[in-house]
């Protein structure tokens, strides 16, 4: 038995072929282009093979999770588009699960990134152009009522800050994604154009560009402080390009997330960068499809 | 069948016979007292009968769930107590279960407050001396892996708040809490010495009164938005003392949360006061006590 893992992002999608002990039989990965459906039809069939048993997505988002639809932010052409439905009726007869990507890159951090047997509550984020969160509770994967739960790029941290394009203001999101530390850096005369050069010059001790993961870290440990009183999680798992900014970003954190805490079980979360990379979104799709209740044997 | 449910608060103990629909066939009820144990001690014999299958305990913390010990801020007699094992020794036979006492109001709320059908992510938030909290998620209690999730206190709400005895600074308890806002209200000329007192002045228009339940409805709007956002929570249920002020409390916070929140999911949270009032937690002691694993069916 395999499955098929889709990860839906805003500029590549990804497809695998994953069997149950998380080996990687075949993958693939293509950009969005102009047609993103006929894109994802290519993608699935040079992936069909024997033996799938079910399909898992984890999807960009906002998504609707009841109905199986997804409205990509970075993909225009698809609003409330049937996802769930469109890949149903490429892989007829498969059980077809779908979820958000931070959620899905918290689910394969967890199973196939060390924690499943050290943790029984995990956060992941994902900071990139956005911040996406996803959360294991009781070990297992918590989307929410509405399949939304793990919005942490959009909780308040600074109620004095910015206002945010999801309405709110001052959500972690203006602080802390990619684009936002870019933006608040060149507006204090950082040259450069990229949250990855902006690490770079971080690391070299340019000033402005250590200011901005510092003013990153402390929102990032608002979050983390907050997910951690509310929720008693074990671990944080960190992904997504700013990521990339290794021990610069994740020093400070780990310090200001036990000097902000009180309450000692706040304090013990471990804090860690992902060692899976985008993989984690393909594994946690393929977990989401291990775990569909379709393929559950049927109790006497 | 029936179960004993016990709510261990800071000056009072109370236990109650409750049978599987959630009919309280006996009550009682007593005054913490100079010697807890022996408090404890009567309050179970007077209520042990035949037929209890069970005991589901909710304490005021801090509790080590794990040990089954609870250290209750107000009861100094009773530090790394041995509840679970003193009520095991009581009670011979009978599986012991134990949560937190925000936890249970939650739990009771869920299940005999009229969610159970209706709400699959509900928080319940207990505002009075401290301001404590409880989640269902999926419909089932989320106490997480320490037993410590639900503590929506001491999530900070304002960075550049007051120092929270707990450590950090700016937790939602610091400004919420019944004694925080009287202390707030006095030192604003206000001449009252509780939070019954702030509630009837308010309602009558008394300006500092007034000004502190709105100061306190904020801060409990950036505690609902967060976890509404990172939860994706149907519903929220207040309970506590501070709940008394009814209208004064519910309006501006039902308000707030949706002009706060920017995204749809987390607008839609509906704002409760509890129906139960200090019930609650013997209904969710005793739903934790028909829950525990011992009492059910061994698969064949």
């Amino acid at each position: 038995m395999t499955v098929l893992a889709i990860d839906i992002g805003g500029t590549k999608f990804a497809a695998a072929v994953i069997d149950p002990q998380g080996a990687i039989l075949a993958r693939s990965e293509q950009p969005v282009g102009s047609d993103p459906t006929a894109t994802l039809t290519a993608l699935i069939e040079a992936m069909t093979r024997p033996g799938l048993a079910a399909v898992g997505i984890g999807s960009a988002g906002p998504l609707q999770a009841g109905a199986g639809t997804v409205s990509p932010v970075n993909i225009p052409a698809w609003r409330d588009f049937p996802l769930v439905e469109v890949v149903a009726g490429l892989l007829p007869g498969l059980p077809v699960a779908l979820a958000g990507d931070a959620q899905c890159m918290a689910l394969g951090e967890w199973w196939k990134g060390g924690y499943e047997r050290s943790s029984r509550a995990l956060l992941g984020i994902v900071v990139s152009t956005g911040i996406g969160g996803g959360l294991i509770l009781d070990g297992r994967p918590y989307t929410g009522p509405t399949g939304n739960a793990g919005h942490i790029g959009h909780i308040v941290v600074d109620p004095a800050g910015d206002p945010c394009p999801c309405g709110a203001t001052g959500c972690l999101e203006t602080l802390a994604s990619g684009p936002n530390m870019v933006r608040w850096a060149q507006a204090r005369g950082w040259q450069g154009h990229d949250a990855r050069q902006l690490a770079a010059d971080a690391n070299t001790g340019e000033p402005v560009a250590l200011a901005t993961f510092r003013r990153s870290a402390q929102a990032l440990t608002a979050g983390i402080h907050t997910t951690a009183t509310l929720l008693d999680v074990d671990d944080v798992v960190i992904g997504g390009g700013v990521a990339a900014a290794g021990p610069l970003l994740l020093t400070p954190l780990r310090q200001a997330v036990v000097a902000q805490a009180g309450l000692d079980f706040a304090q013990r979360v471990r804090i860690s960068l992902t060692s899976l990379g985008r993989e984690a979104g393909l594994f946690g799709a393929a977990a989401l499809a291990y775990a569909h209740p379709a393929l559950e044997p049927v109790p006497h």
